[in-house]
């Protein structure tokens, strides 16, 4: 580090501070900069500055947008009685990639989790039951993942909307598509027997 | 892609433009970008600014310096009697890691490689042969790499230094430390046996 101007070093650090960068790669990544183009380093500081600047949360699912309400929500084409409850945009995102849905989202920005402090108030719950109330949905999937956060977060949520005249629907899990059964682990395959479904 | 905003697709398109960065990293550094503290992304943004606006090369040996002469060429403890010759900026920070070498660098910025039209003029050998003319060196390590490119570098500048009265050395080649010899490939053990010295 110590063989690099200030400046050189200085973005070395600030790169590896990125999830998943090691010093190695910041310090590859910081030459390839140093020595590329300088229309190419503008170009990607101003993609930076862009982000933080223009894009923020939609005001009805709170998806990424570039301004006030989403592509997905202000696409009329979409079907506005159905709404898959998600974590976070990844979700959404490889959702959408399946093609599985065409109705409307909603991003709980994050889980409940007592250990890290998340409760009910801290994630979007007080506004999908406003927007539940509201809307005119007639079935709520609740896409939550599957690990302990997930599926504790799932169950609050099913409390909640115990009192909805509403279809209320989990996303199967079970054994993927292309698996071998053997090698599936015990809680999925038990799950996979549980919600065994009629064909 | 297309489940983003447009702000955020550009940033993704960005920084997939990195070396060794796919488009999957590139999705996951952007939306850290996106969810991080405004500060972290400006530090990030200004430090590659100050690397293009401030960082230049040496104008004694090439080597990467935040302005005039670098931290080595002006360092008055090293060795002025002995110059090693590097391919980039990269070899000198290797050597300066092993500790080996307290002399002063030259860079070349790159070898000859006819295959890619980069002949003698197109690399700093012309600048080397000034600096040697001008300074009182004793030695010149030529300490180019050992593939085609850089055997090749290597073989014109003992041709350019034959009539200079001076010691002109090369980087021993051989079988690694902590190597076993059954691994090592036939050239490397053919250059050790050649090179063989009296210990």
């Amino acid at each position: 580090m110590n063989y690099y101007p200030v400046h050189v070093i200085n973005l070395i650090k600030n790169i590896a501070r990125l999830p998943g960068i090691g010093e190695k790669t910041a310090e590859r990544l910081a030459l390839h900069i140093l020595s590329s183009p300088r229309a190419e380093a503008d170009r990607l500081c101003a993609s930076i500055q862009d982000v933080k600047n223009k894009v923020g949360l939609c005001s009805e699912c709170f998806a990424l947008s570039a301004g006030g309400v989403c592509k997905i929500c202000s696409n009329s084409s979409r079907n506005t009685s159905v709404l898959c409850v998600v974590e976070q945009q990844a979700d959404l995102v490889a959702i959408e990639k399946s093609g599985s849905f065409d109705g409307l989202y909603h991003i709980l920005s994050g889980v409940l989790s007592p250990m890290d402090g998340v409760g009910p108030d801290d994630i979007k719950i007080k506004e999908l039951v406003a927007r539940i109330k509201k809307g005119r949905f007639e079935e709520i999937i609740i896409a939550t993942s599957t690990n302990v956060e997930g599926e504790a977060t799932a169950s609050y949520l099913f409390g909640v909307f115990e009192t909805f005249k509403l279809k209320i629907t989990r996303i199967a899990s079970g054994v993927p598509i292309g698996g071998h059964l053997k090698y599936v682990d015990q809680a999925t395959l038990k799950r996979a027997m549980d919600t065994r479904h009629i064909v």
